[in-house]
């Protein structure tokens, strides 16, 4: 009964097991490393560079990418550039003032911090489609995490917290960015992204009743409850001239949207769309006297560039937890933004884009933007289509907007003083109307009832609690997700397809054959503590459930990855609980990290080298010779 | 260039991905939770039974295990059961009384807790060689949670609380069991426990120098550095003759441990020794009149059954935050080591537990307990191993301890009330020499760097923060490795192994030929949000690698679990970016869920069916007909 199986049978050679010496710790430590956080391996194609000036060329293009295009720019190039640069300056100029009105803050701020980051973005970013500007979700979050209060009291200070968060924003994703830390956005999943933007394009849609409304009054929470009450609840206050002047500019806006949709060609009237809105708006609170009538405009724009707003960055140990908080949050949420849409646009152009790359240069922006009076800033996606759509070629558009913007800055910022606020809110509306992805939406309910489950978590808890609660949900269920895709590694059981050495699923396969007297488990994963228990459980229920005696229990372990302790324990367990039932155990396939590791701790010992296999069929060639014959076929 | 690969060719007839329709999602749910949460399938043998009688005689059987076993009890058995019985109170007694010492409780609670919980057990426990008492690590954990000064400024209002956290316990891990939640439990690696005790045994045994010293000021900390500092600042206190006759004492204890390890049969001399130490040590006390010779002992113990605590379980608000942290922590870790213990002494038998069955035990055993002054008990390492090394068959060497536990409390209590403190301090130093596990942390250094570092992390944690910070950080440290297993699967790239149709990691197997033209990899674990960039960078950065042109990219999933949405688009950015550089995607053998989401999400389509193979061998017979040949030959 005990007898070995013999591997050696001549038509076998050397396709058994490689039973080599392990590899040193630091050789496998090192390979670990190098996969965790250099997958695409950035430095290789330097360090193949002959001499040492070549070498430092190649590391400068690396870090700073605007030396490997700049000098291959050239005037065709210059041609698109400009005609995308100044479109995005005219949806930069309406969403500046816009966000800024939403985070709460001056509208010039908004104005600002198109002008200054979009030339850092342009030295140190790898995108040649992102446009750098700010974003509705994020400017809504800051006012959310120091509390609007706040910005009544002491609207100084409260704009002095928001440079110093932005200024935490930067430093945070400049260091994951140069730590090579990018996996952590990639915790951020497509559909908690999805149902974040629905949950914050709702709750941001309905703030804008108050500008459509004109409401004086108006609450300082952002959830869909508190808000819908606090708009019915003021129903005194409702301006039917400020709806109806929001509702036409919204109507235009949208039809702006439905050409661009039908004619794709015909993008730039959508672009050009929001700056027509704040254009007649001012023309028309000016004519008619606007202010004196009672039409809530942006109020004093002063010409200028940016003031230096480092003297006011504020350490003070009181408001520094929320400073970190709203600085850490905010800037992941910018990052996991800009980085997908940078990365759609480029799959879309088959261009590449480094997320550690891209970390970085945002951080460097958002960093010099709170030395000169910019908040947040990232690549918003409205913008980046804008400017995809305008053909640009290189991050030099960035460079045309913020030339652009200067000039705004410098001579033409007071006209925008008369911009009434219900076309910011039709402008704000109508954006926000196109971030509500319900085809994505009713894909995932299609196709992954857990995916659409962390989606909706996100879009119901953004809507119905706040944002950052939103998001923290949606991202824990999805890391319990990932934890139970380790606790509950997909197994299966084996059967022979037939005329063939392959064997597969035979739930999924309904033509493989069960073989008598065998049982071929593949398991799926890394067997370790956090699922050994399960590992255990589940191969002595499929050797329970075989209605004939088992005399070969065949693991197939080609996908597991790798093994830790208490996972070499419990096959070893298993191996002892099945030996005292007659039950012979084969290993088929461990793979380099696993077999290392079962020889290091003698299990290849423990198990005996003659059951191990390369490949389920060599493994069931070899057990044939030994299977009982004594029991009769049924 | 874009013509598709022949599938239908007849020597792959029937061989071909099994493209029928997708199982409903209330099926796959269903299929899901039971893999989650009964991996064991507990109720398939009730409900293969014939009638409603027996059925609900074998529900009965499975949820009160002693209806199982009784009815097959016989005087053979009852012999054993009663010679481990009467072996383990003379461990539980000294044991009680030393581990109450060590929460800080009068030393009666101790005793009254090894009588009721031994025929709780008795009658839910599902393990043969449990032994159920109270544990040291607990024990210390409880009384640094609640801090030392309570029970000194309010003894009464500690014991109450002492009970109110026993009843959390009991809650917790009833509720835990009921709802199958035992998975928890493995987030305590084998490495974290390992580590976990290696560092409480340096703790306690540190603390038991104020026993052997004799010394009367002692700090109410527990890491290394405070407590060493404590005892060479109280140098002036140190008592000669209460250290020899320590030393004297822990030389006897150790001396029966060898002789156990030595003969395995005198298992006895080991067990009895904890109680001839207390004997010897009465009658010495009591004879040389000790109390009044400044010899500290245990103090009065009165005769009598345990009194109903019910009435003093404490929820005041103040109070509860503490409460019920204190419960839950050392309830999972009461958990874990009684689970762990009596597996491990089961599979030396080739019996089963049932761990969610254990929960529901040690929870009603805590519930009752803390009704009847008992604290916290589970199934200590010790007890269990001298129980079993006495042959015990049953639950029932528990009843025989409770019977036992019954005449000591009823007649012989007071005897003990002249135990000496360091007679008890030497019992616990030598019970605690033997948990520090050298051994097994050299394994794990050997064998599994990452697991020796958590291993580490809490065995440093615990000797020098404190018991719960060290816990959390070496199950946070896993989690973070559990987390990293996910977001960097293994990927590796494959060749043909010579003479065969077998493909394998060329890295491990040298043979393997590498195949102008394909790239063949195989990816490990499920594909989705955490791990989806890598696994696209980690694919691209292969292809770019590869010195000759590539016309074919071969990835086989059959390690591949499952895959979300973010996985999917992944993989069709991967197939756009290939397309567009001339190389074509091919699919091998994706898994029942997996090719069921591709199938519900139309990537099938987007790839097209004649792109997937069932195997890497037809995968590659199928290529070759459509790869160029223009090429020449190296």
């Amino acid at each position: 009964m005990e007898s070995a199986i013999t591997n050696s049978s001549s038509s076998l050679k050397g396709r058994g097991v490689n039973f080599s010496a392990p590899r040193s710790f630091f050789r496998k430590f090192g390979s670990k490393c190098k996969e965790t956080f250099f997958p695409d391996d950035p430095f290789k194609p330097i360090s193949q560079e002959p001499n040492g000036l070549m070498k430092t060329k190649k590391l400068l293009e690396y870090f700073v990418p605007i030396f490997e295009w700049l000098p291959k720019y050239n005037l065709q190039k210059l041609r698109y550039d400009v005609l995308a640069g100044i479109t995005i300056t005219s949806l930069a100029v309406p969403q500046g003032i816009s966000y800024a009105k939403l985070a709460s803050i001056p509208p010039i701020i908004g104005l600002y911090s198109s002008f200054v980051p979009p030339f850092v973005y342009a030295v140190f970013g790898s995108s040649n489609n992102l446009a750098v500007g700010t974003v509705a979700a994020c400017s809504l979050l800051i006012s959310e995490t120091f509390g609007e209060e706040m910005s009544k009291k002491n609207p100084a200070l409260y704009l002095h917290l928001i440079f110093t968060a932005t200024f935490i924003t930067g430093l945070f994703q400049f260091a994951l960015g140069f730590l090579r830390l990018g996996m952590l956005v990639d915790f951020l999943s497509h559909s908690t992204i999805t149902g974040f933007m629905g949950g914050t394009a709702i709750i941001i849609l309905l703030q804008q009743l108050k500008g459509i409304f004109g409401l004086v009054h108006f609450t300082h929470k952002t959830d869909v409850v508190s808000v819908l009450h606090s708009v019915f609840s003021h129903r005194n206050e409702w301006k039917w001239q400020s709806a109806l002047a929001g509702v036409c500019f919204l109507i235009f806006l949208q039809s702006t949207r439905y050409i661009k949709q039908r004619k794709p060609k015909l993008f730039w009237v959508s672009a050009m769309g929001p700056m027509v809105v704040v254009l007649v708006g001012c023309l028309v609170a000016y004519l008619v006297k606007g202010t004196e009538h009672g039409i809530q405009t942006v109020g004093p724009l002063k010409k200028g560039l940016n003031p230096p707003s480092i003297q006011y960055l504020n350490f003070e140990a009181k408001y520094l937890p929320m400073v970190i908080k709203a600085g850490i949050i905010t800037g992941l949420i910018a990052m996991a933004e800009g980085i997908a849409i940078g990365r759609s646009f480029a799959v879309m152009k088959n261009e590449q884009t480094d997320g550690n790359k891209e970390m970085i240069a945002f951080g460097l922006m958002n960093i010099i933007g709170s030395f000169t009076s910019c908040y947040l800033t990232t690549g918003p996606f409205s913008k980046t289509a804008v400017n995809y759509n305008a053909g640009t070629k290189t991050p030099m558009s960035n460079v045309v907007m913020g030339i652009c913007m200067m000039l705004v800055l410098l001579f033409l910022a007071p006209l925008f003083s008369y911009t009434p606020l219900v076309g910011l809110s039709a402008i704000i509306m109508s954006a926000m109307l196109g971030l509500i992805d319900y085809e994505e939406m009713y894909h995932l309910f299609k196709v992954d009832k857990f995916d659409f489950l962390v989606c909706m978590s996100a879009f119901l808890g953004v809507s119905f609690i706040s944002m950052d609660y939103g998001l923290i949900i949606s991202v824990g269920i999805s890391v319990v997700r990932a934890l139970l895709y380790v606790a509950r590694p997909s197994a299966c059981k084996l059967g022979r397809i037939p005329n063939s050495v392959m064997f597969r699923d035979i739930e999924q396969y309904s033509a493989a054959e069960d073989m008598l007297g065998y049982v071929i488990l593949q398991l799926g994963s890394p067997i370790f503590f956090a699922n050994s228990t399960y590992v255990r459980e589940r191969i002595l229920r499929w050797i329970r459930d075989e209605p004939e005696a088992v005399e070969f229990l065949l693991i197939d372990l080609s996908g597991v990855s790798s093994v830790d302790m208490t996972g070499m324990e419990t096959l070893l367990e298993v191996q002892r609980i099945l030996r005292s039932k007659g039950i012979k155990m084969v290993i088929i396939n461990p793979r380099f990290e696993v077999l290392e590791k079962m020889m290091l701790s003698h299990f290849v010992e423990k198990i005996g080298k003659e059951y191990m296999f390369l490949s389920i069929d060599d493994a069931v060639q070899a057990c044939r010779f030994n299977l009982s014959t004594a029991k009769p076929e049924p």
